[in-house]
């Protein structure tokens, strides 16, 4: 383990490491990191003579690189990801704030955090950024290549940017593009953030209040309906503090105590980025030039990144197989429904 | 007509009277308006010699009184609401903006607007309220109480007050109770107004970028991701300035302009209220206390009050048919496929 990010964490996070890459790195837009770039990463296992037992896994939107605490039911022995057989690598996304170099590191031009002046990196910055690691991790060849949600759209743009070096790919309630639907409740997650003018000041705790909506939103599309009136109803005659309410404030100070709001503002803009045909033909086109195997699971529940889009990247994946999962959960399932997930991939 | 109301509105609506009640006017939560309360309400068509060829329309959330102009595809000769043949009410609800008592009225004891201090009114209040417009109107009978979302939850309570006097319910896309689906949106709309600091001040424009963070929020739930994935997909390659985003913006700034902030709020309070049980033993003794004729509308993509809500209400209401509409509109296809709801009530 190397020396720690340059800036404090929200939270500690055991057996992170780091990579610091001093090399320029420049986004896809054009923007510089003249100082290079710091990946944090958590690795487990370890990495075979031939440097191909890998198993790297692309993580959503707010969580970390610790995949045996957020994908804990598909970590251990016999399972998905199993360390015995494999070396799985988790890194944590550019712009984030656990460890990787985010808006709330200091941007050595200005010795100040980057804060709202971060610049807009994409999807493809993100596995670009990740890929530095693998040479320094001197990984030949990867496995299975594995996410959900925004991890499953890094998976994609991954298997685009090291085709010859990923032998299989796991996408999970995914989708070849950020849909227009997607788009909008991102738009009106960032309209809640503006409304909150601490949301400019380059502090750590700026923006806070806004970001607790957006997070209360952004919660409406990871669960159900169904999920929200079994567990959310009220059992008394009560007409205001809701348990609903509760369980929205509460979630929302959750996010707060573990995550900065110009991290979560940047990352979304990022998602809104997604779209696996840029400058690639049209999405057909580029999908079929992913021609290893391909593991494409949706949920039935799921209405943030339905089965529709799923059901696209099945018919143009040349090497693909679906599994459509029955959960109660929504898009949320892929953390959840580990079990069906494990059935799927051991 | 009467005099206008006692506050500027945020439009002028052509052909709008105004009830003022001086009796007080006592909420369900014991709250006093002390010297009564104003109705601002359309008629459309004449009250026959026996009073009871009305028609009694109640509107939805930001909806105001003119139903002529808002569900204009059910209004006109030979359409469900048919003004040369039914006496068509439509009354703006309590703590509203469009000329009923609301947020921004003055408050006699204050000689101020209510702004935040409005109280808690609820779905009960609202027609309790309205039922004062019926007895000053000389309206006997109502042949017809009919609305959507929480026009529909009004039906509901309406017929519940006044059972003898309601010959038949319209219900669309609405429920005996307000989900916790529902409710939590709601609270993530509230964070992302309180958000927004000028919220507290008592000014018409207070409050308005968190209101128009919650109207971006509310779109979502009101149409379907196939509608956006259609309609609001760009069709350049670009990464930021996204058509979707200019949706939700659009629309945030359409409301801004129309609504005020402190009426949203309470409003929205409202429905959370809405328990057709509350203090009357469980949900299905009350519906079977609606012994009137009741049609029951849904739609097959609503996701906010989904047709399970409406097999729900048919389950328990004693005397109803129940149609399920095909729409891409989702929730507010109750408002665009006039055509399928003309065929039904016409």
């Amino acid at each position: 383990m190397m020396a720690g990010p340059d800036y404090l964490l929200p939270v500690d996070i055991p057996g992170i490491s780091y990579f610091h890459d001093t090399d320029p790195f420049v986004t896809e837009t054009g923007y510089t990191f003249s100082k290079g770039i710091t990946i944090a990463y958590h690795t487990y296992g370890t990495l075979n003579a031939t440097r191909n037992n890998v198993i790297w896994v692309c993580h959503a939107l707010t969580a970390n690189s610790r995949v045996d605490d957020w994908w804990s039911g598909l970590f251990g022995e016999g399972k998905t990801l199993d360390p015995t057989k494999y070396f799985i690598v988790c890194a944590n996304v550019l712009g984030s704030c656990y460890g990787t170099t985010g808006a709330r590191s200091i941007n050595p031009l200005s010795g100040q955090p980057y804060g709202m002046d971060w610049p807009l990196v994409t999807i493809r910055d993100w596995v670009r950024a990740h890929d530095r690691l693998r040479m320094h991790l001197g990984i030949e060849e990867i496995h299975l290549c594995i996410g959900g949600s925004c991890g499953g759209h890094q998976v994609l743009e991954y298997a685009y940017l090291i085709p010859d070096r990923i032998k299989h790919l796991g996408l999970l309630v995914t989708s070849a593009r950020e849909s227009a639907w997607a788009i909008a409740g991102h738009e009106a997650q960032r309209l809640a953030m503006m409304a909150d003018p601490t949301l400019t000041e380059n502090k750590d705790s700026a923006g806070a209040a806004g970001m607790k909506a957006a997070r209360g939103m952004a919660l409406l599309g990871y669960r159900t309906i169904d999920a929200y009136i079994e567990t959310q109803t009220d059992v008394d005659e009560k007409i205001s503090s809701l348990r609903a309410s509760s369980y929205i404030q509460h979630q929302g100070e959750k996010l707060v105590n573990r995550f900065y709001a110009h991290c979560y503002w940047h990352l979304i803009q990022t998602l809104d980025t997604h779209h696996l045909g840029r400058g690639r033909g049209i999405i057909p086109e580029a999908l079929m030039q992913l021609k290893m195997g391909a593991t494409i699971i949706g949920i039935d529940s799921d209405h943030l990144i339905p089965v529709s889009q799923q059901l696209y990247l099945m018919a143009h994946l040349p090497q693909a197989d679906l599994h459509i999962l029955q959960s109660p959960y929504g898009h949320d399932g892929f953390l959840i429904e580990t079990d069906q997930i494990n059935a799927i991939f051991c």
